[in-house]
C-alpha cells in the first residue's frame, strides 16, 4: 500500500485551521514564513528550485481565511496546481524591488496592523535579504516572534506524513540491503558514496540530499565529512548515513558494516549501540521528555560523544524539531518522528553511530526503519 | 588533467587579503558570515551536513589577522582539517544559548566597537535565528550591510575554482551522453529522473543537488516542477536541467531532446534558442553589462518568457551573482562564470529552454558545458 503523492486539500486546510487556533492564542494577525518546509507544509509547494537561493519566495497566513502566495512569477504555475488560489506575483529578481513592495503590501492588508509572526527561534533561518525584512518592518508591519508556533505544528505528523517518512525508509533499507554491490577493498570512499547514492535512486529515491559516512578499524573521527579518494580498507567498520526522500519526505538512518573481519572492541561497541537503541525504543513513548530518552541511551553508551545529542526529530527536513539531549525538555506526543542515534567511543576520538527511525504512538514507538538485530554484519569487500 | 580536491592555503589567503582590502575601503572591521558558501569560501569547509537546520554555523573574518570559527563541536574534527586555526565550539544545539554568547564575545573581541559587515542585501540569506542575531547586536555588536562585497569576491573564480566547475560540466556532459540508457516511451518521469541522476553519479558527480525538467509536443509549462508519474511520450521534447557537483562546484545546464519526431515549431524554436546563445557567447566579454547581454537574447528570443532572466552566475551555488536581465547592470569581468540560458514560448503558455555554461575570459567567452550544435537532437524512446 504504497502512498500517494502530495496530500488532499483537506490536509492542508486542517493544518491551516491549527494555526489559526494557534494564532488566536498567540495573539497574532498572520503567520509570515520564507523557507521551504514553512512554505511546502501549507500549500503543498514542493520544488528543487530553492536549490537556488536567487529568488525569495512569500506566504502569509492570515488568523482568518486562506494563505497568500506572494512568489516570483517563475513560480505561478507551479504554485497555480497547488489548493492556493491568492497567488501574488513579481519577475524576479529584481534588483530595485524584489518582491517587497508587494509583500509589504499584502502583509499590511492581513495584519490589519497587528503583530505577524515569523518563525525566529532554534533551528530556524531567514530566506530573505535581511535588508528587504527591515524595508518591510519600515514600512509598517509589525515582525515578531511566532514564539516557536510554525515548529510545534510541523512536530506532529499526520498518517499521511508518515506514510511517506515510512516509505522513504523502505526504499532506504532497500538500499543498504544491495550495500555488498558497491563495497569493495581498495574502492576510494567518494566510489562507495556515489554507488551507494545511485542504488537509494534505483530503489525509488526521488533524490539524495543527504549522504555522510565513514570508515576505520574503530570507527570514524566524525560523522559530517564527505567522501574522498581514501580506500576502503579490509577490517574497516563502514558506516553511511542517509537522508533519502520521497515526495519530500525524509528517512535518516545509517548502517554500518565490517569489511571482512572485525575488531573485538568495535563489536562490543556495536552491541551497546544496538542495546541502547532497544532501551530508547521501549521508553519511547508520549509524555517522555526528550532528555529523559537521552539519558536512557547515555546510561548504556556513556555522555562522551561529540555529536550533543543522540537522536532528533525527523520529516520534511533532515532533522527537524527536539533533541535527544541533557538540555532539551520537550515532551514527547502521538504523531512525532524521531530518531534514535546513540553513538560510542571505541577509542579515543573514534566513535560508532548506529540510528533507527521510529514513530511515536499512544501507546508506544513503532520502527520505521527495518530495525537492526543480532551482531555487527560482517561482508566481504 | 583532472583538478585537485580541496585549494592550497594560498587560494584561501588570497580569498582573506582581497577580503580584507575590501572591508579597509567598506569600513568594516570584521565580516560576519553564517551560510554554507560564505563559511566554505574562506575556510574549505565542505559538508553536507548544513542540510540539517539543527546547528548554526559562524565565521568571522577579520579586518586583519586570521578568520575565527565559532561552531558547534561536531564539526570540530572536520574544521580541523582546514587551514582553519582559531576554532571554537560548542555543544549544539543548546536551547539555552545556542552559540550566542561564545559569538558575540568572538565579535566584540574582532570588531573593537566598529562596525560588523554582513551579507543582507539580493541573493543572501540569514542562516541563524533571527531572534539570536537581534541578541548578539542587543550585547553590543553593530551588524551593518557588507554592502555587496561578499557577493563581489566570490563572482570573480579563480582558475581552481573555474576547473573544478569545468569539471562538473564535463560530468554532466557524459552523464547526457547516456541520456538513451533512461529514455523510454511510456516511463513515468520520475523513473527518468531518478535515472539520469544515478547517470551523473556513475560519471562522477559527487551528489546532484539540482534537477528539473519538463516534457511535451511543444515544450513545457515551468521549468521548476519535479518528476511525477506522468508518462514520457512520442513525440515529447524533454528537457532535463541539472546543477551536478564536484568537490562543492556546480554545473547548470540542460539538455533537450526529441523523442520519435518533432513538430516543426519546436525544431523552429530550437533553432532560435541556438542562435541565441551563439549570439550571446559572442557577446559576452569584459566590459558588456548583464542587462546587455539579455538584449542580445532577447532581441531573438523575445522578452516574454516567464523565468526573468536569460541567464547568471554560476559556482559555489546552483546560482549566484548576476541575472542576465533587463535591470541587471553589473558589468561582466574577467574570471566570471555565468549561464546563457534563452528561453522561448513555443505556443501560449509552454516553452523551451537552453542552457549552457562559460567563463569570460579577457579576450572573450569560453565554452565548459559541452556546445550544443546542430538541430534539435531526436531519439528513439
Amino acid at each position: 500500500m504504497s502512498p500517494k503523492r502530495g496530500f488532499p486539500e483537506e490536509e492542508y486546510r486542517a493544518r491551516v485551521a491549527r494555526a489559526q487556533a494557534a494564532m488566536v492564542k498567540a495573539g497574532l494577525t498572520a503567520l509570515f514564513l520564507t523557507t521551504e518546509p514553512e512554505v511546502r507544509y501549507f500549500t503543498g509547494f514542493l520544488t528543487r528550485f530553492w536549490e537556488s537561493p536567487s529568488r525569495p519566495w512569500f506566504l502569509i497566513v492570515p488568523v482568518s481565511g486562506d494563505p497568500v502566495a506572494v512568489i516570483p512569477s517563475i513560480g505561478q504555475a507551479l504554485m497555480a496546481q497547488s489548493w492556493i488560489s491568492d497567488i501574488r506575483t513579481w519577475a524576479a529578481p529584481d534588483p530595485g524591488d524584489d518582491g517587497v513592495s508587494l509583500l509589504s503590501e499584502a502583509l499590511r492588508e492581513m495584519a490589519q496592523g497587528g503583530p505577524v509572526g515569523m518563525p525566529m527561534g532554534a533551528e530556524s533561518t531567514l530566506r530573505m535579504p535581511l535588508q528587504d525584512l527591515r524595508r518591510i518592518e519600515a514600512a509598517g508591519v509589525e515582525i515578531v516572534t511566532d514564539g516557536g508556533l510554525m515548529a510545534g505544528l510541523r512536530a506532529i505528523k499526520s498518517e499521511e506524513e508518515i506514510a511517506k517518512i515510512a516509505k522513504a525508509c523502505t526504499i532506504a533499507g532497500r538500499a543498504f540491503d544491495r550495500l555488498e554491490e558497491v563495497v569493495r577493498v581498495g574502492a576510494p570512499m567518494e566510489e562507495v558514496f556515489r554507488g551507494f547514492q545511485a542504488l537509494l535512486l534505483q530503489e525509488g529515491a526521488d533524490w539524495v540530499p543527504y549522504l555522510a559516512g565513514g570508515a576505520g578499524p574503530m570507527g570514524y573521527a566524525d560523522v559530517i565529512s564527505p567522501a574522498g579518494a581514501q580506500p576502503l580498507q579490509e577490517g574497516d567498520v563502514l558506516m553511511l548515513d542517509t537522508g533519502a526522500v520521497w515526495d519530500g519526505y525524509f528517512c535518516d538512518y545509517d548502517r554500518n558494516v565490517a569489511i571482512g573481519h572485525v575488531d573485538a572492541r568495535a563489536r562490543d561497541a556495536w552491541d551497546r549501540l544496538l542495546e541502547a537503541t532497544e532501551a530508547a525504543f521501549e521508553a519511547a513513548k508520549p509524555g517522555v521528555t526528550a532528555c529523559e530518552l537521552w539519558q536512557v541511551m547515555a546510561g548504556i553508551v556513556g555522555s562522551g560523544e561529540t555529536a550533543g545529542r543522540l537522536g532528533h526529530g525527523l520529516g520534511m527536513q533532515l532533522t527537524e524539531g527536539l533533541s535527544l539531549s541533557p538540555h532539551d525538555h520537550s515532551v514527547l506526543e502521538a504523531g512525532m518522528v524521531i530518531t534514535l542515534e546513540p553513538g560510542i567511543e571505541t577509542v579515543p576520538g573514534l566513535f560508532l553511530v548506529h540510528e533507527e527511525n521510529v514513530v511515536i504512538h499512544e501507546t508506544g514507538a513503532e520502527w520505521l526503519s527495518p530495525r537492526s538485530t543480532g551482531g555487527l554484519p560482517v561482508i566481504e569487500g
